[in-house]
């Protein structure tokens, strides 16, 4: 891994401490879904993992390959998202202390979603950023592990739900993923393009957070504005290590897609419909995606990756609200 | 199986032909859950099978125990919800034709699903009891199996879902379990019963559809009044089979608790909050169960079976506008 790209093998190798934390996820078909895509359409469902999203691989594989030194001085980051709770996640099964970075104005419920996993949360700053840096410092004055959010062993971790994708159905012909930073679609590009090389992988983004997607195109590192909802997909800058296996020309992205937030939510309330699954926006970027060139994927096998579930019940009702067209109907 | 009791022995026989179509499903603890109640809360996430829903155990283990010529003359049963998808979900993995007799007036959601799954539906009659006795008539004209909702095939199948809780937490101490015609109940006890005889095993219906609590605290099979919105509990009349596990004085209910439809709501929100998943109103009567005897809960480790995720975007959205004040705040 010293080039920050993991091999087949270390993926493969991460699936022994992931299986012992975690259950394998289930893929399933669905119907309505195939119906709605006029394709045979399977979902591989990342929300039912403990923490309601699939960062949580990473994080224990990440944990689980800790020195004696390293899991004494304990494990540091920065998120107000799934990332946080896939390391406080880990932090609890393998025994390491957990401290988390998150900006003065975090949301609360997050906050307490990562202290009920018995990570320190530590409020510092004006913003996501502001924290980042601040923890960084902190961690490098105590010799303790930052861990970014496309450390390459995460990579690793949660490459293995892309192994299970190819168990389950070798046959699969195109894969749609969403990319915040981009942890999974690099693990899906390196797993499906070496096991399956004919498999096409599609990756979907925002389009009020297109900075990784504007990199792809460029081969640049960009920033671009960010102003999506979709928690998962917030990045406003691209990492350096995410893009050199996305833009790969072997291994890399074969299509990335912008979606709108409207989209997203469309697809939100859809998943709700055909599946009974609840998907937070990320999580719901495939198949927005899929929808989006619904023409190019006539009669084929598609897999949508439903990468979390951690959407708040103000989002869902919100959303209930405007898609359902109960309101307007009383 | 000669008495309708599947034993032990025979429920464990059933976890072969079931692993080999369903994927286990997770136990997870949920922090919030266990702040609401005062316990330590794990939800047994039976919503992640392929239909959602607990039933297909037990419509799996039931087609893989048929003889050639049962096979052959293919599986007959009445159903608009859950058990119709069910044994039609286990006619397609096993390669039995399925028949299933729905009223005139039955959800087209519904048939829909288990048209996809390869089922043969019949509309016939004005209500449910009118649709089965006919096409009860007609198997055994034709000679083919009609499967009840309590045959003990299927307790010994879903009676699978048990055996994976009392080995991910064996300290388990109470199980709440809700009750439709009973089978999920039946298997719950005998499993928990035998394999850790102190664990509290508590059933829970909706106070608009009494009709198995009511036969269980008088100890004779009762009628009661219908209204339920809970398709999952929607039963009329008790089951005998049923109702001589669930008021064994050895392996029967502890205590048999109702529950208003609203409550069911109520705890449909607090799922999606706590959980992210979405719970159909059967699957939430465990919850709402809890809550409402939450002093007699203090400290213990409870597990709440969420039974099922069937819950259509119409429901969702009334309960959404009901239940979060989103209408109210604007």
């Amino acid at each position: 891994m010293s080039d920050g790209i993991p091999s087949l093998d270390e993926i493969r190798a991460a699936r022994d401490p992931v299986s012992v934390h975690l259950k394998r996820t289930p893929l399933h078909p669905y119907p309505g879904l195939s119906k709605l895509l006029g394709a045979e359409v399977w979902v591989k469902h990342e929300n039912h993992l403990a923490t309601g999203a699939f960062k949580v691989r990473g994080g224990v594989h990440l944990a689980s390959r800790l020195s004696e030194r390293e899991r004494a001085a304990g494990l540091v980051t920065a998120s107000t998202g799934n990332h946080g709770q896939s390391i406080a996640f880990a932090g609890k099964v393998t025994g390491t202390a957990v401290t988390v970075a998150v900006p003065e104005v975090a949301n609360p419920e997050k906050v307490e979603a990562m202290r009920a996993l018995g990570a320190r949360v530590v409020h510092h700053g004006a913003d996501f950023d502001a924290a980042r840096e601040w923890i960084a410092g902190e961690a490098a004055r105590r010799g303790a592990r930052f861990v970014g959010p496309t450390d390459a062993e995460l990579i690793a971790g949660v490459g293995t739900y892309a192994l299970e994708i190819l168990e389950d159905l070798p046959e699969v012909e195109v894969i749609f993923v969403p990319v915040g930073a981009g942890s999974g679609a690099c693990g899906v590009c390196l797993v499906a393009k070496q096991l399956s090389p004919g498999v096409e992988v599609i990756g979907v983004q925002s389009e009020s957070a297109p900075a990784v997607q504007r990199s792809w195109r460029s081969g640049r590192l960009e920033e671009a504005p960010m102003r999506t909802r979709a928690e998962g997909l917030a990045t406003r800058v691209a990492h350096e290590s995410a893009m050199r296996i996305l833009g790969h020309p072997a291994h890399g992205l074969d299509d990335f897609l912008l979606v709108s937030d409207q989209a997203l939510e469309r697809a939100i309330w859809l998943l709700l419909e055909h599946t009974h699954n609840m998907a937070e926006h990320a999580g719901a970027a495939a198949l927005a995606g899929a929808l989006s060139v619904r023409e190019r994927l006539a009669g084929r096998k598609v897999v949508l990756i439903l990468s979390g579930g951690n959407l708040s019940t103000t989002a869902l009702a919100e959303i209930a609200a405007k898609q359902s067209g109960v309101i307007r109907a009383r």
